[in-house]
C-alpha cells in the first residue's frame, strides 16, 4: 500500500498534469481566435476553413480534463485550495470550450463577410482580438502560478474590450446609415465583435475563478454585495 | 457521533436542499427572462427597468450555491452518480448566472430598441423567449428528477431555437436594406435574438450535464468522437 506522503505527490502531480493540460487547451483556444481574426483581417478563405475544421483537439481535452477533475475529486479527498483548484478547473474547462466555440462563430461571421466588398481597413477588431488573447493568457498564467495580482490586471482589462466594443458599433452603425450597402457586411463585423468580448468575459471569469481559489474570495456581484 | 446511515441521510437531504436551490434560481432567470421580453413587446421602459434591477436575487443564490457544493464536495466525499450531481450542480449554477445577466443584456437592448419607432409588430422574438425559457425550465426538471428523456428533448428544441434565430436575422435585414431607418432598431432585435439564442444554448448544457450525470455519458462533442 502507498505511504500518506506518496498520496500526496501522486495528487500534487496529477494536479500539475490538470494544469498542463488547461494551459494546452488555452494555448489551443487561443490559436484558433488568432487564426480567425488573421482569415477575416486577409480575406484568408483556406485559414478560416481550417479554423471550422480545428477543434477536434480542443473538445477532446475538454472531455479529458471534465475527467481528471471527476477521478482527483473521487480518489483523493482534496480540501481547502486543493480542493478550490479543482472546482476551478472544471469551470475553466468550460470557460476555454466555450472560447474555443467563438472562435468557430468568428470565422463562420468572418466567411460570410469576405463575400462582400471590404467596409473598412480593419483596425480595433484585431485589437480587441490581441486583447482578450492576452486576457485569456494572463489568466490562465494567473491560475498555474496562483497569481492574484496578474487574475486582478485581467479584471481591469476587460474594460478596455467593452470601450472598444462601443466603439466598432458607433462607427458600423455610421457606415451602415451612410451607405447601405455596407448592412451586410458591417453587421457581420458587429458580431464578430460581441464574439470578442464574449472571449473577454470568459477570461474574466477565469480570472475570478483564480481569485477565489486563491484567497477564498469571491469577487463576483460586487454591487450585489454594496 | 453520527451513525454512517445518518452521514447518508444528511448528505441526501443535502444535495435536496442543493437542488432546490437551483430550481429557485431557474425560476428566478425564467422570470427576469420573460420580464425582459414582456417590457420589449410592450415598450414598458418600467419593466425594463426592473429588470435592470433585479439581478441581486439570482447573484446571492449563485454564491449560496457554490458554497453549499464545496461543503458538499468537503464534508461527505460523494462517489459516482452523488458527485456527478454535485459537478453538475457547479456548472448548472454557472448556465444560470448568466441566464440571469443575458435577461439584463436583453432588457438594456430593449431599452435603447423602444427609444425609435417598432420596425415590426414582435412575434419570433416572444416565440423564442417562449422556446428559450421552456428549455430551461425542463432541462432543470430533467436534473432534478434525473430524467434522460426529457434532456433529450431539450437537445432537440435547440434547432427550433437557431432555425428562428436566422429567419429573424434575414428579415430584419430586409427591413434595414429597404428603410435604412430601420438600422438601428433592428439592429438591437438582432442582438436580442442572440442573446436569447444563447440562453437555449446555456439550456442545452445543462441538458448534457444531467445526461452525464445520469448515465456518465458524454453527449457532448460528438462530431470530434467521429
Amino acid at each position: 500500500m502507498a505511504s500518506s506522503e506518496q498520496v500526496v505527490r501522486h495528487f500534487q502531480e496529477e494536479l500539475e498534469q490538470l494544469k498542463a493540460r488547461l494551459l494546452q487547451m488555452g494555448g489551443l483556444a487561443e490559436e484558433q481566435v488568432r487564426l480567425a481574426i488573421k482569415g477575416l483581417v486577409d480575406r484568408d478563405r483556406a485559414m478560416l476553413a481550417r479554423v471550422l475544421a480545428g477543434d477536434g483537439p480542443l473538445n477532446a481535452l475538454h472531455i479529458e480534463v471534465d475527467d481528471r477533475c471527476f477521478t482527483l475529486l473521487a480518489l483523493h479527498q482534496p480540501m481547502a485550495v486543493d480542493l478550490r483548484a479543482i472546482v476551478a478547473a472544471v469551470k475553466i474547462n468550460t470557460d476555454l470550450e466555450r472560447v474555443g466555440d467563438l472562435a468557430i462563430n468568428i470565422a463562420e461571421a468572418a466567411q460570410k463577410y469576405v463575400e462582400h466588398l471590404p467596409v473598412k481597413k480593419l483596425i480595433d477588431i484585431p485589437r480587441m482580438g490581441s486583447i482578450a488573447q492576452g486576457m485569456l493568457r494572463d489568466a490562465l498564467d494567473a491560475f498555474v502560478r496562483r497569481d492574484v495580482d496578474l487574475a486582478q490586471r485581467v479584471l481591469n482589462e476587460d474594460d478596455t474590450l467593452d470601450a472598444l466594443k462601443t466603439q466598432i458599433f458607433r462607427e458600423l452603425l455610421t457606415y451602415m446609415l451612410q451607405d447601405p450597402s455596407t448592412t451586410e457586411p458591417a453587421l457581420e463585423l458587429i458580431l464578430i465583435s460581441r464574439h470578442l468580448e464574449r472571449i473577454g468575459d470568459h477570461a474574466t471569469n477565469v480570472a475570478e475563478d483564480v481569485i477565489f481559489m486563491v484567497s477564498a474570495k469571491d469577487v463576483r456581484h460586487h454591487a450585489a454585495e454594496g
